[in-house]
């Protein structure tokens, strides 16, 4: 996990300059456009930017994805194209931005983070998709590595449920719930992995316990920094304070809202569950060492004082009497055995054993 | 305990998919009518459930009660049959949702979750119960394992108090305390489990007093996420922001607010009761386990320094003028209990024993 | 300490239900009418409730004290008398209640917690305590485990301070001024007991002291539980939001809420306190245990070597020429004070001994 | 440090009764006076209170300073010479106040707490402070273990800044100030002396060093009881809620507030610095701990096989071939050389050394 | 690091009065002034102060930089030709500030601090920037350690950007702008090291490690405390509470609110993820110790008893037959492998290898 993923934007460059902040995800940036209404779909992919400029106006609802945000010149062009302020530009394509939404009165810019599961290195990976919203048009930008969206994408093919009855704010709508959808997908692996790492903290806590419960908080930050500020995006889209949602579309974003409140909550509750759970290994493998200390101590302490007596008849005195008697050494080993007796029973007793 | 309970429901489905999410807790789901006003009481159970249409406008109280959500179809035909939204139905159908309350104008739709100790498994069970209220009549949707709402049937077909003087808004305040009430029972059953494990801790902590405390605190967890957010579907009501709610009412749910306040109270006591005990009892521990660690290296300390005198003295180097001397061995006994008087001596002065 | 309070209310009784919830704390309850006005005090005991109707609405000040909640058919023939809503005679008789303020109009109705310090168990008791406050008459409610307002009764009697001069609402002021003055009176006995307990932590660190920590943290809890809503209930008042409250009383109210706020700061500075005397036990006793460990392994690690060589010579080997040296013993006793002497020399410098 | 202050206030008083609560710390009170306006000042020692009463209605600035509270008589008479609230004047009287400020129409009562550092104790010590601020008199009430003032009185004499110019507003402002530069003393003592330990707990953390951080962090608390009522104090000035306070002495009064604001984050950064050395202590004791008992224990753990063999070949059996052998001594000596050589082997190599 | 940096200030001076609070950084402090509208700029160094007045009424924008801050008297000279309050320049003067801003009717008075890593000492230095913002001047106050503005200047000459044809507000803008990216270079530096040390802390926790973990966060703790404050300086100007501020400007501030609440974030995480080192970095060291402590308890555990037979057959009593027997030393030699075999297994069996 980068800690701090901020890679050479220069310090000190004018406001609204384009640089690609973050990795080349796919080899080549691709835009395409799927354009509907009611009665028609028609999907397209674009290769002169301009090409786009004839969906800005028309009355169709057009969504136009760009995958990869490494070509620059293409994206100033398509920024230009549509009227994009510069420093919405700039926020596309520096892909260390804080979830956000912003109004600039004639669409509004909206920046979230993608969470994914990569199955490979059993990772959350988080990816930035930004969402430019005009009444007529939706543009999104993705990093590239994966698409979400597949089954937006097939409803709006087959018509199914109220999406090409409705608006750019009902594509909105389901671009965003596709995400949030998504962090459920990542929130279950995580409940999973948490779930079988509860099991190992009780039963049989190993180092690399620890190291996993360490991991998963990370992720779990990793995550929230990701929901908290996701849930003020969607609280401000569920307050209704711009005109582009319609009022039919506003019982989706409330029910999206509760979504990603469920969403927090569930990652808070990790967050409790894996600080329970560290306590836990802590308190198990403390106890485990208790356990065994114990028990070799408790032996050690037993043989001690025998060894002591029979080193006081290993001694080689002329004058000592016991040696001589017949009955010496088995008397010894009873005394022996009489204090071994002896300290068991005192240890039982005090319940150490 | 099931971490993250999500099951089954289809990422990307189109909003307003009806798909029962969750676990199926009876055989068959039944829908049971029980209608009244100040005068009389009718209950039936239904079978189809386009005969509930009619109680929808009737001037009567109708509450309609829908135990086991799995026959998706069934409740389709009621929620057409009352124009619920498909919002509204999904949300009943997916029992994972968390408390909250949403006013669709001519019906407010109430989602709680119930608490219920399971005597079984000595677990807290949580269930899911949604509530649609309109002027006319109350349809409630159960999952289904376990009754609470007995007494509140019980009181309507009995005529006390003043549930069959009052409308649906009486109703669904009867029923939200029946949950709240449960909510008590609950409590009750912990706290008598916390004061025993509290007794434990101090006298005989135990590897299994450690993991009923971190179950305990999960459960508590649990309980925590159930009833906050049913204090502010509670708050919701109280703050009268419903036309439903009529004001003869309202000092009824104001009582239901400090009850559930209570509750939330509880709960946080509990939360910080579970955590003192958990500091309690690593202190225990530890305790009990210094106090055997010392007795135990006492007795070997004392016994170390004894052995080597014996171990000199078993040396066998020809030229070892002591070994001769007639009281050689009383003087070196003599020596060995004078070295463990001094060491006990300065032990006990130190306050080690 | 009891964790969790609430006994026998039958769950799922219709609100309004009167039981009494509590344990009875005297063996009969009696109801003591204290009236006055700047001229005149009249003091009786009641036996026919009917007897207090006479006093509703008489120009003079009225306090109708009762004393024991368990005889339930006498309050609700006083309730009935003074109109009072059944949910507040249920709560009145409800022991478990949380400290708040309601306003029913004609009336204010309050519940506080009044805290005493039993000698007997070096413990904290609380008890419920409710005010009804007419514009003619104060009723109050009391377990009966003891009385706290005394003072109060002497100044009316005597006259002193403006009491007489006053209504109902300075009545209400005073009575809940004696409940914080009982408070600060239970900080300074917790006080008391938690400086010494931390001259003990620092010096002599027992099992028995983090025993009280944990219970005077307990003790703290249940103050707090019943000190924060109070604080509330305070500043309703003081907030003026009631046509009850006098302007000239609003004064002596802000005072009160003064106060209210100086016992929770002490409570919370209280909590403090305590936890960081439980790290500092903690730490104590680890420390003690420490240089008791370190003390006993530095004189077992010293012999060990020791005795090693006493072993050496000890063995029976037929060619050992050392054995047969003149000088071999002392030589040999030389070379252990040596390897003692390197040792203690080796510690010191590292600072071990 | 005394927990809990509150001295000998007699429960049940009635409120308004003027008993003086706290130490007496000057054996006389005095009552000076400044008088002052742009043009001239006067001072003088007043012996009878009756004299002050002609300052209150001049159109010049008065200052009455007043050292030692135990003298009730006189300050009852001062009290009511200005016409002050009885509860005020109870306020002045005992010292175990919180900081607050009160609009009693034609004057405010304001509340302070003086932080002075004790050398001789190395200690912090909180002292009451009460102004009484008319539109023509300030009237300051001090408990009289030192003067902060003399700054302000020298000033005011030497006619520096602009006091002298300003009306009792800047007076006041002036006296609340050089309690909060009081402050900024005491935290730099307080920051040299975390200084000092910080470099402590990393190099040679002893027992005196936990007890010593646990003392600071009672300083620190004590410090930030005083503070936060104190920022809301001046806050409530800075807000401009009283005509007292004219527009020109609002600009200082902010200035005051980000003092106040300096000082409190500087108390909460102590705070944070004091707990994170209380773990850092912790973990230097543990590491040096661990690191004595790890070398210990080899040195013990190396020397029993070796302590073994040894006594294998003490053992008496008639026929132990080895015991003739030549070489036997020899043999054995080496074979003893090379397991204490692979055991420092397998400790290096585990990384034990 | 300077735990409190308040020095030399005299306790009790005029509010006013200015004395240059914190350490002298450049020699001989310097004014440099930029002069600049859309189409000419002018930069020129200043030697009498009075030389600037004329650039106050001048209607094109003039940045006054002031780098050194220790001669008050020149200080004094500019405040005074620029008209500004003694308490905004005594701030200047006093490099303890808190960042704030205020609005002074005709300027906007603003302190933050500019955070520098300083690589020598691998620290985060802080300083000192105040900014006065007129409506055709900014004059910056630098205490002189280094140069964050070079890329500002740059910007200017060279017209780059926009910030050529706007007001003295987006000079104020790019200024802050440049204070934050400054951040973020100090972050991606502790970003760094906290990376490269959470690798230490997993494989090869040293005492070091703990250290830096103590050092890292104290430098946290500094940045946080920097950025917090900052955070409400820009929340001041978005929220467009200035008429200073014209409105194509604000958008620019949003952006930098944005960097700024980014910066606050990216220390929060820090935070949290040293809080999880320190705790990590404890349960490694305490594993590692435990497998040392285990392996080398189990080794003297297992020849403990061994020793003991060997004492036994060491005793020289006369009558002990197995001593004669032929097959005497093999089987004791046997018996010990067989206890050893038995014990390892039992150990290996309880998992205790």
């Amino acid at each position: 996990m980068r800690i701090f993923k901020r890679v050479s934007k220069p310090v000190g460059a004018a406001p609204g300059t384009l640089v690609h902040v973050g990795e080349k995800k796919v080899e080549k940036s691709t835009i395409t456009v799927l354009d509907y209404d009611e009665t028609q779909v028609a999907e397209s992919e674009v290769e002169a930017v301009a090409a786009c400029a004839a969906f800005k106006d028309s009355p169709t609802v057009t969504w136009i994805n760009v995958e990869g945000l490494h070509e620059v010149e293409t994206l100033r062009e398509l920024g230009e194209c549509f009227g994009l302020h510069p420093l919405a530009l700039e926020d596309v394509l520096d892909t260390s931005q804080r979830p956000k939404i912003e109004d600039y009165d004639d669409y509004l810019y909206i920046v979230v983070r993608v969470i994914r599961y990569d199955e490979a290195d059993d990772e959350l990976r988080s990816e930035q998709l930004s969402l430019i919203v005009f009444r007529g048009a939706v543009i999104s930008f993705q990093e590239g590595g994966g698409d979400i969206f597949d089954a937006v994408r097939t409803r709006i093919r087959a018509n199914k449920g109220r999406i090409r009855k409705m608006g750019t704010d009902y594509l909105m709508y389901s671009l965003l719930d596709a995400v949030v959808d998504g962090c459920f997908v990542a929130l279950e692996q995580m409940g999973g992995r948490i779930e079988a790492l509860e099991e190992e903290v009780i039963t049989d806590p190993k180092r690399s316990t620890m190291i996993t419960i360490h991991q998963l908080r990370g992720q779990t930050a990793l995550l929230r920094r990701a929901i908290w500020p996701l849930r003020e995006v969607v609280h401000f889209l569920e307050r209704g304070e711009t005109p582009l949602l319609q009022e039919a579309t506003g019982i989706y974003v409330r029910d999206l809202y509760d979504h990603t409140i469920q969403v927090v909550e569930t990652t808070e509750s990790f967050r409790d569950l894996l600080s329970g759970m560290a306590d836990m290994y802590l308190s198990s493998v403390s106890n485990r060492m208790n356990e065994v200390m114990k028990v070799l101590t408790i032996i050690a302490t037993i043989f001690i004082p025998l060894t002591f007596i029979a080193g006081i008849y290993g001694m080689n005195f002329k004058y000592m009497p016991e040696l001589k008697w017949i009955w010496g050494y088995p008397l010894v080993l009873g005394a022996m055995l009489a204090v071994a007796a002896v300290m068991l029973f005192y240890f039982r007793r005090r319940d150490w054993l």
